[in-house]
């Protein structure tokens, strides 16, 4: 578990770091970012048992761990919380499966957070296990994090991820939130064609990543959900789905704040501008 | 002087856009980026005569217009202080002058805002009076705003940019800041290396152009200028050179708020983590 120091950069008074190290979930060598906000290294100079919370990201279709560090500026309120943010790439990278680098949404810079069970994918594609159990404790053992206080949030297949890991983990992550996540992947064709290709052609195991049909079998504590949706978004009517996901909810019980952001579209500028929201809904369920 | 936009995404309540345009003073087609806050669709709504103050930021070497609007944050304050918000590309691109492309810190993307004078860069590279003449007007054509309430600010090489712009027009911008400046470049080698090649190597012709010179002729309003520098920017010592313009604006007794910031480096994270202290500085001076 061993971690390579890729960069770091002084950031809001904390320090915005990447990370390398060898994953044994995909196979291959994996980057994360962590943001370490002010006051870990506040409290090193006394207190050296404090642990802090930690907040896991998930970004979307082609990107990596870079995008959400430089573009959202969530590091403003991840210091002010004092919150440990983690986020990883978005899939295993040079594997040398064939096809791996032919699409934007299959295979390179798009997981799915799901682990695949087809046979080319199966031994690398493995995100929902990297994200939910591996990832977790290398954190836990190289950062002063307190796994009993964890979250996670996510945008577009990082919101989908997000929200999967939340519903088929009860207990494991006290809070969710997502920025214009697939909602329901195994009826839009981003989806489709992510799910056959990792999971094969047999829908029923699609169900076991699918938000919306997820959301009826939960069966943790009904913590109300967050979710931000541009309302210019491309992709709203056609991949994103939020309305199957909201009449789920509905069906389950489940209490979930539905944000249409009028005019906005599915870009970092949407996430920008709304992210210290989704920090304020996280910092109560994290205190 | 027609606008092609290229982009425009909603952001903090207002929009970030991208505009093209066919510019005389370069010989090309320029882009730049201008957010339009909030505040001007409301006014729009009602008073059409009402005009906001605008805000020119000035990007560094490699940098277009993107970096400053994706990286920086600087949308959050825009909005709560309702200023327009313009950001110029850094040089004339595909001009198809030999060795425009050969390094990153000369020709494309490095214009260093400066007239040349040389003969195989004359025509185009006039990125000074671009920013201080041509694109103002088409600012003030295009957008509801008070020329007579601008200021300007910048970052590495567009901090040197924003020094000397605001220098060499007493009157013209209300306030000058800028976040690791390239202050004394005749002295350094990235402005050692610029100024050769656009100006020719008779030095005198550099210092209207260097910001450490520049200050002891200045003879408008000593306005105070606001520059942050990073303690740990690897610049600082060999590139940069702030405690010459330092001692420059002592001797001509020009107020001036140079602050360190411990552990910060050149990038992006640094802007962001200061980029509000900067609007406070200049919406003092446009209010």
């Amino acid at each position: 578990m061993a971690l390579e120091l890729i960069s770091s950069s002084k950031s809001f008074g904390g320090f915005q770091k990447i990370f390398k190290h060898s994953s044994k979930e995909t196979g291959c060598s994996m980057t994360f970012a962590a943001y370490i906000p002010p006051q870990v290294a506040a409290a090193a100079d006394g207190d050296t048992s404090k642990k802090f919370p930690v907040l896991y990201w998930l970004s979307g279709l082609t990107c990596t761990e870079k995008n959400f560090i430089e573009k959202s500026g969530f590091q403003r309120f991840a210091a002010e919380a004092g919150i440990v943010v983690i986020g990883p790439d978005t899939s295993p990278r040079g594997c040398n499966i064939e096809g791996e680098e032919d699409a934007y949404d299959f295979g390179t810079g798009a997981g799915f957070y799901v682990d695949a069970t087809e046979e080319k994918w199966k031994k690398n594609y493995r995100m929902y296990s990297y994200v939910t159990k591996e990832l977790p404790v290398v954190v836990a053992a190289n950062f002063p994090v307190d796994p009993s206080r964890q979250s996670i949030f996510g945008h577009s297949a990082g919101g989908h991820g997000a929200l999967i890991c939340f519903l088929k983990n009860p207990g494991q992550y006290r809070s969710v939130s997502a920025f214009a996540p697939i909602s329901n992947p195994s009826v839009a064709p981003w989806g489709i064609k992510a799910f056959t290709g990792y999971l094969g052609s047999n829908q029923d195991a699609w169900k076991q990543y699918d938000a919306t049909h997820l959301i009826g079998q939960y069966t943790g504590e009904k913590v109300e959900i967050l979710i931000d949706q541009g309302g210019a978004d491309d992709n709203k009517a056609n991949q994103l789905l939020p309305q199957n996901f909201e009449e789920a909810a509905k069906i389950a019980g489940h209490p979930l704040r539905y944000r249409d952001q009028e005019g906005y579209d599915h870009g970092y500028y949407f996430v920008a501008s709304f992210i210290g929201d989704h920090f304020k809904h996280h910092a109560k369920f994290l205190a």
